[in-house]
């Protein structure tokens, strides 16, 4: 076990994908191994790829890999890919999207798909970051392939999140998911060649310009994730003294526009290391660790009460008793474990 | 308050709908009065209408209901929209959309929007169907705007769930929303004097044949809601023995096929009252009962640790601890509560 840890530490890429298999699998002593992990590792700069279908996330998160890698860094890719019926890697996919890095020794892809275990996507992706920064990535990048909420969690894990946007995929920016949206720390316009790019990030600007206004919206919402989102809008319609997400324009497959998103990610790294920004970092790992939490407890509750639960369902159903005392005894119940 | 909750079992409208504020409100002593009435009230035959936006739910809400006056039954129905900026009675929508019914003393109406509180959309529906019960309704209709999870969940309240389509809404079914299709006792092919309702009321069939493949799926994505959706296809898929979704064709604005479907609603309801129909009604009723269970820890947990979990955050980033070990810590902390 230890001898694993100590030849990831080392770089050995193969035992890192042996861990990473482990790790999907949570496999017996899999936390001990990260925590050992964690321990020592340097951590990794870790940048959430996330956007609309089509827009071209992959091409970019490629060209991205070659500017990290030209500064001679190792480069850690995670595609989160929920629908991927492949389990812990879905190899030719992963081919088919970094064909020119895969035979790269310093650069490691991974994909992860859903296993409906225990925890949640952004849970996987966070483990899997820390084996890959125990390998020595100095950079991460987690591309989210779809954009269900359990992917926008993942962006969490991140401590830059791209929202990739590209001309002439909607009516307007105001069609797309707005949690899309308030996840972005760099905005990029890609296949800004095509008709329409300006009209896209002059509506992202005005979107922009109308921060505060976003913000009540959310704060109205309330719910689970809202103090995350209106965390990040206070921030984004803060002016000055925050962090404005920059909009850039790309055309990923010819390379234009790669080296200044490459700059405007390494501005806002900077900016999280200032107190305002280390504030919204930590929001951001409380509200993770607030739902693992949550999820751990879900766990324990279907483990730990599935008769009792079943039962109840018939009081219920038969009103020998009412939905709210069902609730409350099974509460009782569950505390007294 | 004794004597809200005895107005409410005479029939009085004004304090039934005094009560459903105190619901929305989760004022004071709501529990206990809820509880008073779900003791003495007769079961309302609850009926969840789903389906995808601008299939004309509403104009089948209303004539649906003017089918179960005609029958002399006192009907309540209850608008799910969570992106309604009104509190607890969206007056206006619900004027425009039931204008012919909102007269009629035994119609009962009420909007119901998120409030952001304590429990999800599911448990406040429930909580209203049982004020509405105890006020006399024998059928209560719920019918959702949106096609969220949270309103999908509220699908588990109903006893029969028709979901509603109408033909050129997209390219096909298969385009629809999984989840939407998986919560229908009975299908709607609405609008179906349209070019197209032949075509979507085959796609319809097809799927249903295919019945068999979707539990597989179904069963290899696992999570949260899988046992449920499973178990609906299973019944879905079992042929004779079980249930197979009727299709209804229907032209609400001219009362077309809403006898049939009225039809095929009570034949739904018949078979609810069988073993086979029995068990699943009680699956559905465990899971609403658990997804409850859920959100009331996530509340006492965030209740309880805010202070913890701000400090684990900061905890895991400066690498004091890791997240596995966050979170192990935190769940001990809970639960020593």
């Amino acid at each position: 076990v230890t001898d694993w840890v100590e030849r990831v530490l080392a770089g050995d890429t193969r035992a890192a994908a042996r861990l990473c298999r482990l790790v999907d699998d949570q496999a017996p002593g899999y936390r001990e191994q990260l925590r050992a992990l964690h321990r020592v590792a340097s951590p990794a700069y870790v940048v959430g790829v996330t956007g609309t279908p089509g827009a071209g996330k992959s091409t970019l998160v490629d060209r991205l890999v070659s500017a990290y890698r030209k500064e001679g860094r190792r480069v850690g890719v995670v595609a989160i890919d929920p629908t991927s019926p492949f389990t812990g890697g879905a190899i030719l996919g992963d081919r088919i999207r970094m064909q020119r890095h895969f035979e790269d020794p310093d650069v490691f892809i991974r994909s992860l798909a859903t296993r409906g275990a225990l925890g949640g996507l952004s849970r996987s992706a966070s483990d899997v970051v820390h084996v890959l920064e125990a390998w020595g990535a100095s950079v991460v990048l987690l591309e989210t392939v779809g954009v269900g909420q359990d992917e926008l969690d993942v962006t969490r894990v991140a401590d830059s999140t791209v929202v990739v946007l590209a001309p002439g995929q909607g009516d307007d920016v105001q069609s797309i998911k707005a949690g899309i949206l308030e996840c972005a720390d760099v905005f990029v316009v890609n296949k800004a060649d095509r008709p329409g790019a300006d009209a896209t990030a002059r509506d992202l600007e005005n979107m922009l310009a109308l921060g505060a206004l976003s913000l009540a919206a959310v704060q109205a919402a309330g719910g689970h994730s809202a103090g995350h989102s209106a965390a990040r809008l206070t921030v984004a319609a803060g002016g000055g003294s925050g962090w404005t997400p920059p909009i850039v324009k790309t055309v990923a497959t010819t390379d234009s526009g790669i080296d200044e998103l490459a700059e405007k990610l390494a501005g806002h790294r900077a900016w999280t290391l200032t107190e305002e920004g280390h504030a919204l970092r930590a929001e951001r790992t409380r509200s993770l660790l607030e739902g693992w939490l949550r999820e751990e407890l879900g766990r324990m509750v279907a483990d730990q009460l599935g008769p009792e639960l079943a039962a109840a369902a018939d009081d219920v159903l038969s009103r020998a008793v009412d939905p709210h005392g069902a609730v409350e005894a099974l509460l009782a119940r569950f505390r007294a474990r």
